[in-house]
């Protein structure tokens, strides 16, 4: 669609504020594979995800009036820490609003990157009503972190990255959760390739982008008893229209691929990625014959990991 | 000392059986050490450690004869996979010798790699036996872990391409077990760079090689109750005179200290790195006076490890 922005300008503009993360491969995962994998590596981004590309991205937009306000976003897991340390970059304040019951090592990584901290229930109305609070008060602007058009395109900057240093991929793979990654992944790859495709995969206990494909309409997950604590949340009216036109198809997986691809990840890569990074792995695995022969580009969406608490 | 090769005609000659492993930075250790610190990522290399090199090289020099009859080691560890690994890979029959207790994954890892295992008891006399035997009956050539100037020089290789990457390095600290990595990075070191000093670091659970260098004897350890399972050896009469004359320094650190500079690589790096390679790091850490504003590179000298048994 002609509405979207050339994401190499999105680019340009967050390059100060993120790394060029590396691009790696396995000769023993494309022998299990049968496919030529290409893992571009944002376990190694700063703050250890792509969220980092998202927070820069939009706060990078905003005026410095808004700037001077500061942000706020609702999140326990990596756009907390993202919003605040990409806003502690830019140079602007930034509130977290976090459930009491988010473990205290986020809580800290949030504090150790300059966000202020508001708790509240853990539950989505408490959680938007904090949100709301705080901005009457200061005036700061909410960043959604997947449903928001400049998040979007933050994100698609890691599979611009990809196709830039690897132009003749067949797939692009990335994990869905609030569809941001996907969206912005999928914008990219409509961007610079004519060939390439774009596919998700979830977990079949957190299947709502599937379903919502089928469907047509967004729909939500029952319940999300997935280890890929990352791909709990839905999809979002932002994301979904840009799904819908760009993703050839969602992959689902069960819990044990998802722990068998972690741990291949592990072994063989050596490199530490989040169960919900080896959920995309995990998709190419199960599906080893569309794959197969084909060059296979996997977004490694982040390694914030609890070492207290593996599933090996 | 002249009598030993120009390590880059080495390097050139096990090129096309290694890895060029990549060097990686962290702004996050950086602060944490007050130094600027350089990681020569052997954990990525072929097998998962730096012992590619040193059994490449080795393995190399045979005439065509001694190649057909083949080579033997007897390791439990990383040398084990090594040998077997560049002994397929250059056409080449590998011995293996482990105790029998050795765990089935390391067994398994050593098949995979196409190496033919003789199993003993788990004692040095039964080791050197079953080698001897092998020796015997095939002709054989055995080739040490640590104690092998072709070997040792393989192992150097990696200092060298750290400092090929990074001439102006102040110190190369790397972890201190058979003594084979150390020496071959000094013979590096003091080849490239008239500033650079060799460190080595060690447990003080397997001391070995400071009380060495400070009786000029080489020492044994009557116990070797550290993590860093790869370190439990002692140093031998080929490595420790390279030892003697371009190591500066052995630093000494306790069992807590590896295991908190193995959760910073983990959890900050996002790298899989072994307990031992974490000795190095941890070494740094424990003497900040020493190292701050130094460029300092540190060999992470590999990754295999065991998830089912892990420290944190």
């Amino acid at each position: 669609m002609s509405s979207h922005p050339d994401l190499k300008e999105v680019l340009q503009r967050i390059q100060p504020y993120i790394h060029r993360t590396p691009v790696l491969t396995s000769k023993l995962l494309n022998e299990i594979s049968g496919a030529e994998l290409f893992f571009k590596c944002e376990n190694f981004q700063k703050m250890g995800a792509f969220k980092m590309r998202g927070a820069a991205s939009a706060i990078l937009l905003l005026s410095e009036e808004k700037r001077q306000k500061g942000v706020v976003t609702h999140s326990s897991g990596n756009f907390a820490q993202a919003v605040s340390l990409a806003a502690r970059n830019i140079g602007v304040p930034a509130y977290i609003v976090m459930p009491s019951s988010a473990p205290q090592v986020k809580k800290d990584a949030v504090k150790g990157y300059g966000g202020k901290i508001t708790q509240c229930a853990p539950n989505l109305a408490a959680r938007e009503k904090a949100a709301k609070k705080i901005i009457e008060e200061t005036g700061a602007t909410f960043v959604h972190p997947s449903n928001d058009l400049e998040v979007i395109y933050g994100q698609g900057t890691a599979a611009l990255e990809l196709l830039q240093d690897y132009p003749d991929l067949d797939y692009v793979v990335t994990p869905v959760g609030g569809g941001g990654l996907i969206a912005g992944s999928a914008l990219a790859v409509s961007l610079i390739s004519e060939k390439c495709k774009t596919l998700g995969v979830e977990p079949f206990e957190a299947d709502d982008a599937y379903r919502s494909l089928q469907s047509g309409n967004i729909e939500t997950n029952e319940s999300a008893n997935t280890i890929a604590d990352g791909l709990r949340t839905q999809l979002g009216d932002k994301n979904f229209p840009i799904i819908k036109e760009h993703v050839s198809e969602i992959i689902r997986v069960e819990e044990e691929e998802i722990i068998a691809a972690l741990r291949l990840i592990w072994e063989r890569m050596k490199i530490i990625a989040e169960p919900s990074s080896a959920v995309a792995l995990a998709g190419v695995l199960r599906e080893k014959e569309k794959f197969r022969g084909k060059k296979v580009g996997i977004i490694i969406s982040g390694g914030n990991v609890d070492l207290q608490n593996l599933p090996f």
